[in-house]
C-alpha cells in the first residue's frame, strides 16, 4: 500500500510527461460482509472485551490487525433500520423500514429498492445471504427477491425461537418462524421450525454454507458477495453444543467465542481458497448491545442500548480488510455512517448506483484505502423509529430527546435540545453551554434540517406499504 | 523468552545428567517506574482511549505490544494509599496513610515503614523520585528521608497549584505549596512556589531530571530505580505551553498527549543509553480517573471514580516490558495488585523483603515472565479511607457498602452485602442472587476475614502518628 500511495504521489506530479503508466483496472474484489447482531461495541477484544468480558476474539482482533478499524463507525439504532441502510444506502426512515416490524402485516423493503445484491448481480458478482434478513417476511420480499442469488437462514429476528418451546405459545396457535432457503426466481421454502434448538445451530449452518458459496464462486471463476449476517449475539444468546460452557462465564460469553470461531472459519477458507488479496472482508454488527439482563451486551465506554439514540446504541465495531489496497493496522475515529458500505462496495464492485432517488451513502473509497485521512461524511441525522432524535457532526452531538432508563420507555422530547462533546464527554452528561453552543448549534442543526428538507422533496415510504410501491411524481 | 523458556522446559527434564549448564546470575535490571496521576483506565489508546478521547497515546500503546499488559491491575482508590502500597508492598490501612491528608499536620509515612527504594538502594541501586510524593510533608518523612538517594518534585498534590494565583488565598495566609529537591542525609530545600505555572511546567522537568539521572547511573555503571510519578492528568490537568491546544480538545486531552510524549522521551532515552533490554519498564495510574468536570477522565467500561470502591476507582492501566523477560504482546485479565509491584521488584532487583511484618504484596514474577499464565493473587480486600468496603475474589466483587452518585458523598453501609460478577456486569448493576450467593460468599467473605484477621494480630498505625514510631509488642 504504502509504495502504492509513493507511487500515486510521484505520478499526480509527473502527470505531463507521460512517464507513468496507466493503472489496470483492478479485478473486482470479493466481498464478505459480516454482520453481527446486538454486539456492542465493547466485546471484541480490539475494542476493550475480549478476555474483560470472559470471551477472548482472538480472530476478530487478528483482522483489525490486518486492516483499518473504525472508533466512530454509525448504525441505525435497531435490527430492520439497519439492515435496510445496508442494503439500499439510505437512511431507513426513507424505506418504510424505520422500525422492527411487530405486527405481523406487510413488512420489509418494497421491491422498488435497489439493494446492494442487485447492484452487484448487475456487476457480475455471484450473491448469496446466509443467515438473518429481517427486511420482509412475505414471499416477494425474501432475500431472494431482492437481489440475492441464493439465502439460508431466518427471516425474521432470533427470539421467536422461544414459540415452538412455549406450550402456551403453540396452544395459542402463535405462528411459528421456519428457517427457509431460497434460490432467484423459485420461491423461498420453509427447511425446519426456528426452535431454541434449531438457535443453537444456525450460525455453524451459516458459516458451513457460506464456505460452500465461496468455495463454489472460485470454481466457477465470478467474483462472490457473500453477506453474512450472523444471529448471534442476539437473545436468546444460545451458543451451540461445541461452545456450550466454552468460556466458563455463561451463555453470552460463549456466544461470543463461537462468534470469533465462525469468523476465524471463515477467514481460514479465504486463505485456503487462495483469495486472500482479492476479498474484502468487513465485520461489523447491526447495532449496539440489548439492556435485557442476562443478555445484556457490552457498549463499552459508551452509554447507552440499542433502540436508543446514545452512542451506546449507535457506535458498533467495524473492520475492513482488503489486502494492499485497505492499509492494515489503522485505527481511525472519522464518522463513517453503515449506509456508506452500500455505495462504497458499489464503487469498488464496479456496480451502479441509482441515479433516480435519494442515496445517502457516501463513498468511503479513499478513505478506507488511506488516500485521505478524512471520512467523506462529517455528519448524519439520527432516527429512532420514525422520530428524529438527533444529529451528529464532527465531536458534537444535539439530542431533541432525552433518553429513559429503559430501551422500552419512550424518549421525552426536550423544550431546548441538547449538544454534547462526544470526545470530552462520551457518556453524553454534561450538555454543552455558552457562547459555544452559539456556534456549534448551525453545523449540526445545519445537517439535520438538510436532510429533512430531502425528506419533503422525497416523501418517505410509509411502514407496511404494499408492492407494487411506486414513488409520487415530484413536483 | 521462547528459547530460554525451552530450554528452561527441556533442562527441568534433563537435570540429573548434569546436561545443563548453570543458569548465570543475571545483572540486576534497571527500573522505571512511571505512575501517572488520575489517569483513568479508558485514556491510552491500547485500553480504548486515545483517538476517541481526542489524544492519540503512540508511545503508550508501542510499550503495551513489546510487554505484558494487564486488564485487571488493581490499586487503593485515592493518591496517597496508592503510593504507599507502592512504596510498601503493604494495604495501606496498615500504615496510616489510607486517606490523603487535608489537616496539615503529621502525615504520610512513618519512618519504620520499609520503603522500595530503602530496599533497592541495599541492593546496590541509584535510587531516585521525580514528581509527586504525597507521602508527608513534614522534614524526616520526604523523599530522601524514605531511601531515595535524591528527589525533585512536590510533596503533596497538584491542585495547591492555585494557591499562588488565588488572591483571596494569599490575603488569608494559606500556605503555599513549594516545589522541592532533596538529596540523601541532607534537607530537602524548597525549589520555587508550586503555582499553576510551574504546575505546566513540572512534568518536563520530570522528565529532564530523569532522563539526567539515567544518563548518570548508566555513566557509573550502577543499576538504577527511576520512580517517576508524573503530576498530569491530575486536576488541573493544565499542560505545558508546547501541548497548549495540540489536541484540540482542551487541556485534558492536551495533557494526556503530553504525557505519551513525556514517556515516549524516557523510552528514546533507554534505547539511547543502550540499556532497553536490561530495562523494566513500568507504566501505570495511582487511581481512576477525576469525576470533576472539566477534568474527568474516563473509566473506559468500567463505573465509578476515584475515591470509590467501584472498579472504575480501582482499575488502572498497566504495562510492564522487559524485553527478552516479558513475553511481547501479552494481554491478561488476571488479578494484581499494586502492593506485588513491591515484593516483585524486591525480588527481581535482589532486594531483603521485610520478614518482621506483614507485607501484602506477593511476588508476581512467574507470571510477569509468562512461566505461568495465572497471576499469584485470587483477590484482594478494598479499602476506600480506613472503611472496608468490598473484596474482591477471582471474577467475583463484594460490596458492604453502596456507592452515592458523587465521590464526595460517603457512601452507605449495607444491611446485606451485594456480590457481581465482573464478567458479565462489569458495570456493577445487578447483585448475584439465589443459589450463586451461597458459594461465592465464601471465598469473597474468606478474602476479607483474612486480611481483618492480619490486621488484628498486627494493628494498624494510626493516620497521623508522629515518629518515632514503634510497633506493639505482640501477643
Amino acid at each position: 500500500m504504502m509504495k502504492k500511495t509513493m507511487i500515486a504521489a510521484l505520478c499526480s506530479g509527473l502527470l505531463l510527461t507521460g512517464a507513468c503508466p496507466v493503472q489496470a483496472q483492478p479485478t473486482k474484489p470479493n466481498i464478505v460482509f459480516i454482520l453481527m447482531d446486538n454486539l456492542g461495541y465493547g466485546e471484541p477484544g480490539v475494542y476493550g472485551g475480549g478476555i474483560t468480558r470472559g470471551a477472548p476474539t482472538p480472530n476478530v482482533d487478528q483482522l483489525a490487525s490486518e486492516g483499518l478499524r473504525l472508533t466512530n463507525f454509525n448504525v441505525e439504532a435497531q435490527c430492520t433500520p439497519s439492515r435496510s441502510a445496508i442494503m439500499t444506502g439510505r437512511f431507513a426512515i426513507r424505506s418504510g423500514t424505520h422500525s422492527v416490524p411487530i405486527d405481523g402485516g406487510m413488512e420489509g423493503l418494497t421491491q422498488w429498492e435497489v439493494t446492494l445484491p442487485e447492484v452487484l448481480s448487475q456487476a457480475g458478482y455471484r450473491t448469496a445471504l446466509f443467515g438473518k434478513w429481517h427486511l420482509g417476511s412475505n414471499q416477494g420480499r425474501l432475500p431472494n427477491d431482492q437481489g440475492f442469488d441464493e439465502w439460508y437462514g431466518i427471516p425474521r429476528t432470533s427470539d421467536e425461537a422461544f414459540y415452538p418451546d412455549d406450550p402456551q405459545a403453540l396452544a395459542n396457535h402463535v405462528p411459528l418462524m421456519y428457517v427457509m432457503a431460497g434460490k432467484k426466481g423459485s420461491k423461498s421454502q420453509n427447511v425446519k421450525p426456528y426452535s431454541l434448538e434449531a438457535r443453537r445451530q444456525i450460525d455453524t449452518e451459516i458459516t458451513q454454507r457460506t464456505i460452500q458459496f465461496m468455495q463454489q464462486s472460485v470454481k466457477e471463476g465470478k467474483p462472490f458477495y457473500a453477506y453474512v449476517p450472523f444471529t448471534q449475539v442476539h437473545f436468546p444468546s444460545l451458543p451451540s453444543p461445541a461452545f456450550a460452557g466454552k468460556s466458563g462465564h455463561g451463555d453470552f460469553a460463549d456466544s461470543v467465542m463461537e462468534m470469533d470461531y465462525h469468523v476465524g472459519e471463515l477467514l481460514k477458507e479465504i486463505d485456503r481458497l487462495k483469495v486472500r488479496d482479492n476479498t474484502l472482508v468487513i465485520f461489523t454488527s447491526d447495532n449496539g448491545p440489548d439492556d435485557n439482563w442476562p443478555w445484556q451486551g457490552s457498549a463499552g465506554p459508551w452509554r447507552g442500548y440499542y433502540f436508543t439514540h446514545m452512542e451506546g446504541s449507535l457506535r458498533t465495531p467495524f473492520i475492513i480488510r482488503w489486502p494492499g489496497n485497505v492499509p492494515a493496522g489503522r485505527v481511525s475515529n472519522e464518522i463513517v455512517h453503515e449506509v456508506d458500505t452500500f455505495t462504497t462496495l458499489a464503487r469498488i464492485g464496479g456496480g451502479n448506483i441509482p441515479q433516480d432517488r435519494p442515496i445517502d451513502g457516501v463513498d468511503q473509497t479513499d478513505f478506507f484505502l488511506g488516500k485521505t485521512p478524512n471520512s467523506a461524511r462529517n455528519g448524519f441525522p439520527i432516527y429512532v423509529a420514525d422520530r428524529l432524535e438527533g444529529v451528529k457532526w464532527k465531536e458534537w452531538k444535539m439530542v431533541f430527546y432525552e433518553e429513559q432508563r429503559n430501551w422500552w420507555s419512550p424518549p421525552v422530547k426536550l423544550g431546548t435540545p441538547k449538544a454534547f462533546d462526544l470526545i470530552t464527554d462520551p457518556k453524553e452528561e454534561y450538555p454543552q453551554s455558552g457562547l459555544r453552543t452559539t456556534w456549534i448549534a448551525r453545523p449540526l442543526i445545519g445537517e439535520a434540517a438538510r436532510f429533512v428538507g430531502s425528506l419533503k422533496k422525497y416523501p418517505p415510504i410509509a411502514a407496511g406499504t404494499p408492492d407494487p410501491y411506486l414513488p409520487p411524481v415530484q413536483k
